[in-house]
């Protein structure tokens, strides 16, 4: 079996306060060791390291984890949940989804839809989008300004320090393509009919957009990256290569938690079944 | 890749009205074919077309599917989910499990939480245990009558009707074991101390009404099995072949839904990604 590496290896892809996403290349590979095959068998491995770590989490009981996937249009965001959950059984993995908030979203304060879908304990939770939309499409699109946008990053990291103090382990990671890659993967849809479906014109609209969304992605990492939710900014050009740091940092994140399997109950000691 | 049979294979273990499950032989293997490792291979075959078929559904965004797991403790329900959904995404099949109802989930009619958890379009949802405990655990404990049995049956094919009507196709299969056979899948769990956490005394309990069990299935069975909303009785003790049977009905029922691969978009054709 692949030996993973600890989350140490991952202090130079984890968020500090202010930073540029120019630091970090897109079309990096920092983890990859051997040919395509040999990365395929790694990450096979790490998905089977991370099931029996979630069998493991299911059957101690005491803690949560929340693994919130953030990036842009065609960053990967649905792959990384098919393949890094390639060897999960779907009882320990639930993935919520988050779209444009409805009208009953909108009704509510921006956290209040997340968390009626927080982990309950022993669970391992995947938001696909998440709270962090809200310091996204109303800071690119000026619905929010400056205050309210600060506010928002208070609130948020407020309610994750009460999921963190309650044992949730938190994961935060930032998809990071380059906009080069997007016009690959947008066109691509174009190209394939049976793709259309995945792509709205909406999505250039989106797209023009884009340096203002990496700035507001720099601006919401940096003042929401802290030690009980850190922000890993994980180069996203390379599928493979992305799934497999992804699998590395959730497979070293469980095994620091140093969870211990249930303790047997003596009074079952040479108990027959009838 | 496996040639998957078609439902109609399933007519025998299909419920029509009264019948007793003693007419069903819980250690039969009806649909293996070769050894062991043909019979893994073919459940593995499967579990890809059901991640295929999956994939269909939810691009196809039109129709729903749930899945309703029931049977006695130790019958195999996790199991199921594990192997069954092994090559599905996460992101696209959701398992919902019901456990005694907490006193908000009393406080409401039994249909109530269950409602609050069906599957929305494009999406496979399994329901691990069900509404069918309301009309199992209170029947066997007499705390409900047979009028208020007669008139649960009755709210739980209209709600399934409700279901069917608005796009849902629904199958419900009862694990069916022996006794004797949930005597040693509980002897082991008691033998071995890393499951002591999967076992409780109360498990005991449960099995000293094994009988009332049965008949209460029985009946629940042939009154809720309708052409909308069928049950089936899948022999379990034969944990692979468990697997194969659900995995192969599944299929079967996915692919008469024939649904169509989403249109492609006339407005998209020659687009450039800019």
């Amino acid at each position: 079996m692949a030996k993973s590496k600890s989350t140490d290896s991952f202090k130079r892809y984890r968020i500090h306060g202010k930073f540029t996403l120019s630091d970090f290349d897109p079309e990096s590979t920092p983890f990859a060791v051997g040919d395509e095959a040999d990365q395929r068998a790694k990450l096979d491995a790490l998905a089977s390291e991370l099931d029996e770590l979630q069998d493991l989490l299911h059957s101690n009981g005491a803690r949560k984890v929340l693994l919130v996937l953030q990036g842009m249009d065609t960053s990967g965001k649905d792959g990384t949940v098919r393949w890094v959950f390639g060897r999960t059984s779907p009882l320990g993995v639930r993935v919520a989804s988050f779209k444009a908030p409805t009208e009953e979203e909108k009704a509510r304060d921006f956290l209040w839809r997340c968390h009626a879908v927080v982990p309950r304990t022993g669970e391992l939770m995947v938001w696909n989008r998440s709270h962090y939309e809200d310091v996204l499409v109303p800071v690119v699109n000026k619905w929010i300004d400056k205050d309210e946008t600060a506010a928002r990053y208070e609130h948020i990291s407020q309610f994750e320090r009460l999921l963190s103090d309650t044992g949730t382990v938190l994961i935060k990671c930032m998809l990071h393509i380059s906009a080069d890659e997007q016009k690959k993967r947008l066109q691509a849809r174009i190209d394939d009919p049976a793709k259309h479906w995945k792509f709205s014109l909406g999505d250039l609209e989106v797209r023009k957009q884009w340096a203002q969304y990496q700035k507001a992605y720099e601006k919401a990492l940096a003042a929401t990256s802290t030690k009980f939710a850190p922000w890993y900014v994980i180069p996203a050009n390379d599928k493979l290569h992305r799934n497999l740091m992804i699998a590395q940092l959730l497979v070293g994140t469980l095994k620091a938690m140093k969870m211990k399997p249930p303790k047997p109950n003596a009074e079952f000691v040479g108990l027959v079944v009838q």
